[in-house]
């Protein structure tokens, strides 16, 4: 069973949009065991548009448009795949209705032009939209199936998992697609491929590809058999010699990233944890705060960019200030022990370092960053040296210091 | 001059790889007056491939393919394009000599495989590749221009722009693109086109899309004119009559994002600022020091996940939030003017409210936010509701709050 993505809107093919959409649906439906062979981003033009999922239709057996559902004039979707597919469109007055009472409940009137979202192409089940006005259209073709979605990513997502996965499963072929992916922290990709490649290279199923992001790879390993638990088998055969050979530089096993490893980790034991960041500014807090739950064990954190709030939020003297300056392992380690203190936390993390592109000096070039971590043994700091502009610097920083936490919570560190 | 892009790759349809390359190339494009009308992504299977780019080349001024120029078996980007255009391979021994040497001078020797990069479609010029092993090719198929790219994104970018644009820019329109970005905050989409479209409607040039994402809206002019001048003056035409309608809803004029803006606001008048974050956990601090340079005036935030903290690190007092709640108009207030006062700033930003998904009570449902502002005129809230997941609520409360700060900057508030 094969599937096309057309991601649809004139601002899509411009540099401002990835298309991350896709990237959702496609593992959805590669667990299904349902591959998708192309994608396509193309701009609202309605007889392109038509023209491309025509030809769609006739060569796949599932064809998902996003976007271009909106109330305004360029949302030509729902035209075109009426005249790709020959059909009308209806216009249905319980959508209108609905989407009016969507307005009133937040005390908003509708406008007129919304009532275009309540037209439907001739013979499409209706997909419920609970998180906005667009709904979505389920469309049979001959042997095609055409499904339409909104393009906010978090109405895509709900509506395909409510009521397209249902839909599908039961058309999904007899293969699955299974996916093991392991996460590891801090380790330079080219070092990593040359350990593991003479493992995974020796299989075509599953297949191996490694994901580099800022202190931050996955291993992704996905294969195609008859049954889960042959799936299952094979991926355990090639894991199994990878992890040896990454020991305890893996994280995660099951995809989660190291925000969610380490707060189940503080979970576990109880412990309370805190923040001090300078050059991160607030981008640490705000990975720990992502996880829902996290105030369980998150109690919160001091973004000191200036030297003075080092001192009177965290206790940094002025002394070590001015001895080694606010970018040392010294002020990195007065930083956490200051947060620890001052919040009563159980761990402290910290950063402090020079994200750029302005120069700290020649004692702390840009990407110079150390981080902190205190408990009740103390406070300890590290040096780190990385390469790149100010967002991946901050990226690269935050990763090593939720690292730097898991290593101290499984005693590593 | 249309153009279409497709990106050549077996890793390029699953959920791992954005198609950056894209991008890159619709600027560059666009700056030459060349429309991009369609992207495709593409796994590596011949046919499919050679099909898709048969298609292109019939319809297309200019086609341009990246990936799939490597040494392996399933590098079929060469093979697919020779076969969609009726034309052989040819070895060019000259390519195999400049690989040897390049393996040679990094002290390794060329593999076999790496003969496949010598092939070349029959009559293609060769575009050297100065920071990898695959060269690219540039192929004219009767009106149409077919360029082969390598898909590393450093290699693809270096050859495009050395040895494709200046081959390009003679045979490209002479029409220029220029675009004009008008940002709004927290206006509802469909509020915001039904106020504008009148006024936009009666262009086609400029095109004019708006694009919103959380509590930020986008409404981009694009006008396609023979000169700079032309251009400018009707880009001028529609986004005057846009602008009054707006009025100070606008907040920036040149695509700058709120975090600029009210950055350069702070630094003209020579302002600190400070924050205090709840729900949005750091997100704030972590977007308003995405900017370089800000710490010339933003001092420094708080993150009080705990209540405890509102009250030590804040002096948010135990009998207000015991009163009131954490998330509440009295809390926003006490914990804006707790950071004002605790950091000394001019200004301080306050953020508390429930990002969910668990629920805050009856008095505070998900997506209830108050956002709070002290200056030395005292401190105020106002209560938000916003709809979604709790990255976008959290998304949602950074932009109100920095639109907040805006407007006071601008004695709108």
């Amino acid at each position: 069973m094969n599937a096309e993505i057309i991601a649809v809107g004139s601002e899509m093919p411009t540099s401002q949009r990835l298309d991350t959409n896709s990237l959702y649906l496609t593992d959805e439906l590669n667990a299904l065991g349902i591959e998708v062979v192309r994608k396509c981003v193309i701009g609202d033009e309605l007889d392109r548009l038509a023209d491309v999922v025509r030809r769609a239709a006739a060569r796949s057996d599932l064809v998902i448009l996003s976007g271009g559902l909106g109330p305004t004039e360029d949302d030509v979707t729902r035209t075109a795949v009426a005249r790709a597919l020959g059909r009308s469109e209806i216009f249905h007055p319980e959508i209108q209705d609905r989407l009016e009472e969507r307005f009133r409940a937040i005390g908003r009137k509708m406008s007129e032009i919304n009532r275009r979202q309540a037209y439907v192409v001739e013979g499409a089940e209706i997909l419920p939209n609970d998180r906005g006005t667009a709904p979505g259209q389920w469309i049979e073709e001959g042997g095609c199936v055409i499904v339409l979605l909104p393009g906010p990513p978090h109405e895509l997502t709900g509506m395909f998992s409510q009521h397209c996965l249902p839909r599908l499963a039961p058309r999904a072929p007899k293969l699955t697609i299974q996916t093991l992916v392991l996460r590891v922290a801090g380790m330079p990709e080219s070092d990593l491929d040359q350990l593991i490649s003479p493992v995974y290279k020796k299989y075509e199923n599953p297949v191996t590809t490694i994901l580099a992001a800022a202190g931050d790879i996955q291993v992704r390993l996905r294969a195609r058999c008859e049954t889960v638990a042959e799936a299952s088998r094979l991926l355990a055969e090639v894991a199994g010699p990878i992890e040896e050979l990454l020991g305890d530089r893996i994280y995660s096993r099951n995809g989660d990233p190291l925000e969610v490893v380490t707060g189940q980790m503080l979970r576990r034991a109880k412990a309370t944890l805190a923040t001090a960041e300078s050059c991160t500014g607030g981008l640490l807090a705000e990975r720990i705060t992502s996880v829902a739950g996290s105030s369980e064990y998150f109690l919160g954190g001091f973004v000191t960019y200036s030297s003075r709030l080092k001192m009177e939020l965290l206790g940094v003297s002025s002394d070590l200030l001015a001895r080694h300056g606010a970018v040392s392992e010294q002020a990195a380690e007065a930083m956490a022990a200051g947060a620890r203190q001052r919040t009563s936390s159980d761990y402290a993390l910290s950063i402090t370092g020079v994200a750029g592109p302005g120069s700290g000096g020649e004692a702390a070039p840009v990407g110079t960053v150390f981080i902190g971590i205190a408990d009740q043994s103390g406070s300890h700091a590290n040096r780190r040296q990385f390469l790149g502009d100010r967002s991946r610097i901050r990226a690269f920083a935050v990763q090593l210091a939720l690292d730097t936490l898991r290593r101290r919570l499984t005693g590593r560190l």
